[in-house]
């Protein structure tokens, strides 16, 4: 079903915006506008309209079902899978979580403001930097509703206006949601145009919305490969953006085996879709033939496929020859390659040529290889005897998450609040010159 | 003269590296190659490479001084203007500068490595974020051959890998250059290809350059804003930029005027073609009358030439009429625009109307406005009391620089060492999995 198609056939959720492009351009403007009015709000304010919030969409819970049961018929209609229908749905147990995510965000630190640094130099003067939020920020997500919510909410914890551009499937939620926040942000005497929740499924929104660097500071798009390959592609504003997530565990001979089994083990199986599991197990050769029989054993009993090289298939037969493909695969299901390797070296080697860069983790006992691994695979996330599923904003203790980065410049790994916040300079003096 | 032409008449200095596009992606694959050796190369090896490129230099200073010459005798040929041709012309002292330069980088502390914030979690792992180079860094300058070494400097210490391509007015400097950087590296047993400047002046291969993201990180452009822009726009990788500087001062009623006098007089005196001079000043009316005669004083014996705003003109009749456009414009000369404003709260409104978000200053000894404009002002860098002529890496203690940015995400401001340089998560562990 095209944009277009929906754009004309279902009115009543996609609000008539006329002109797209000019629709865009004022959504940019109060954008701007407000964010120059969120820069400065305090954080007793900015905490305020959280709490508000979430005592409105409390009170909106029936509203905000109702809407996302027209949604569902229309995804059921429109043959959508039942992955995305379930991604799409809300209960009253999503409800909740909403309702707590949006009270966390209000108990966490505000960034704005903090001083890094602040130093006396020769001339007298005192240099320091100063957190500062981005600006603008344009966020484009799919199917789940409940991304309007944290989106909105960490941007306005961090002092930045946001722009936010749901999946058309879930118009009808997105637009109940956007209520709620627009009612809170009222309550609390900040400006509605901190959220614009674009009202419009167009997809020349979107298209407009990566291409006014006069409105918007930052891109960050939130779904599939594919949706934000083309938004990088075709962005003239900074996008931080999450590709794909081929992560490794490599088990050196070094390895405690008890360990090693633990977390190769929860690194594949404990979730299967998500970004930091496991997708390649490397092994160092001398301790291939007493450690693969384990954990073969072990994701047998979880129903995980075993795709091996060549060393692998000799230690273990029942596992399918893995192909050059299979390296370099995100797999996001259970299924496994893996990998025998001479040493660390090697490991590295496969990890970098292979790899997408987004969480990598050795075990091993052997202080010299820790060190090492840590200092040379170039990931957003290192570690030593420990799940990759680990890599994760709340995990990482960073309160919330917009996000994973697998960029290099900005913020990389899980972004959180300071992830949407820069650092500008600040210079106190007494009348000093330069001479 | 096209690029090409030069390409075939000055064969010379100007290598014949057959297909370009094909040159440049070996280069690319060289320095990604050299990326992952020098993200583990030793401090002491860094130091000893940049302590081995500077003797290098020593002895090679006929070299490199008959080489500038034939650049400057081309120059003067092809009718470069004389402060083109005084960027262009290297001396004896610029020679010891150069070395200094070499000797004082490697004296900084080495920022890769560099472990913050590792914290606890409940889960039982560490978590922390360690500091590491991007990679690979392409730097697109012109004229000035200097700028070879003070880059590669940088890059080397930082870590990275760096393409540069510098003018083609300077080919014949830079290759000179060139010689003693590949020996320095020799020297110290680190890769050639972890510095490469770029053979050819053909500019398809700044196109190249801009649009390899397999093998280029992060481009950094030096130069004249239409050069920034072109890039900017071309680039299929993440460009760190510096645009204009329209910097401005405010003299609020509450500043002393002596540090009025001295800061409005120095912020635009001390030199006028650098990015960090007042463009505009900004006065408060209660002290219009008192100060700008006083102000217009300095200036004219400065030779700085006024133009004001309609109220400005009543106080200063010799002043001549700015228009809307001098609002906006960074002259890089001496004329100054100067507008009379009501409060603090036009002069920001101001700024951010006109400003170009690099470096603005507030002269006040009120304590609540000073917050404010701090707080407030949208720029790379903000003060009170002080001259914008010390936005600069050396006044800022960063002890390099390799250009200013006036970006928002990754580095802003002066950007040294750190800003070639990302972080990535580290996790330490002893056998945790995720729940």
């Amino acid at each position: 079903m095209s944009a277009h198609l929906t754009h004309t056939q279902d009115s009543a959720e996609n609000q008539a915006v006329g002109d797209v492009e000019a629709y865009m351009t004022r959504l940019g403007q109060a954008a701007r506008q407000a964010a120059s009015r969120m820069r400065r709000a305090a954080t007793a304010d900015k905490n305020a309209a959280l709490l508000a919030m979430a005592a409105r969409l409390d009170e909106a819970r029936q509203e905000v079902l109702a809407a996302n049961a027209r949604d569902l018929e229309r995804g059921r209609e429109g043959g959508l899978d039942a992955a995305l229908l379930d991604r799409l749905a809300l209960d009253e147990g999503r409800l909740d979580a909403m309702i707590e995510g949006l009270k966390q965000v209000a108990t966490l630190p505000d960034p704005v403001g903090e001083i890094d640094g602040l130093r006396a130099r020769p001339s007298g003067i005192q240099v320091g930097q100063m957190r500062v939020p981005l600006g603008v920020i344009g966020i484009i997500y799919e199917s789940r509703p409940n991304v309007t919510l944290e989106a909105a909410s960490l941007c306005l914890k961090s002092g930045n206006a946001a722009i936010l551009r749901g999946g058309s499937e879930a118009r009808a939620s997105n637009a109940a949601i956007a209520a709620c926040i627009d009612a809170g942000l009222r309550d609390a005497g900040l400006p509605e145009a901190a959220v614009q929740v674009v009202a419009t499924t167009d997809r020349a929104a979107v298209g407009r919305l990566i291409a006014m660097p006069e409105f918007v500071d930052v891109i960050i798009p939130r779904g599939g490969k594919s949706l934000i390959e083309r938004i990088s592609r075709e962005a003239r504003v900074p996008v931080i953006k999450h590709l794909d997530g081929v992560c490794h565990v490599y088990i050196d001979a070094s390895a405690d085996p008890d360990k090693a089994l633990m977390i190769a083990v929860n690194a594949k199986t404990q979730r299967y879709g998500t970004c930091n599991t496991m997708e390649t197990l490397l092994i160092d050769a001398p301790v291939a033939e007493t450690l693969l029989p384990r954990l073969a054993e072990a994701y047998a009993a979880h129903g995980v496929e075993l795709r091996g090289c060549e060393r692998t298939r000799v230690i273990l037969p029942q596992a399918a020859v893995a192909s050059e493909e299979d390296w370099a695969t995100e797999y996001l299901a259970p299924v496994l390659a893996i990998r025998v390797v001479d040493g660390i070296e090697a490991a590295i080697e496969h990890i970098e040529r292979y790899g997408s860069h987004h969480t990598d983790a050795i075990v091993t006992e052997h202080y010299g290889l820790a060190r090492r691994f840590m200092a040379e695979v170039d990931s957003s996330s290192v570690m030593v005897n420990a799940s990759t599923r680990f890599a994760d904003g709340f995990e990482y203790g960073l309160g919330a998450e917009i996000g994973i980065s697998t960029d290099k410049l900005h913020a990389r790994g899980p972004v959180g609040l300071e992830g949407l916040t820069t650092r500008k300079y600040v210079v106190y003096g007494d009348g000093q010159v330069r001479r």
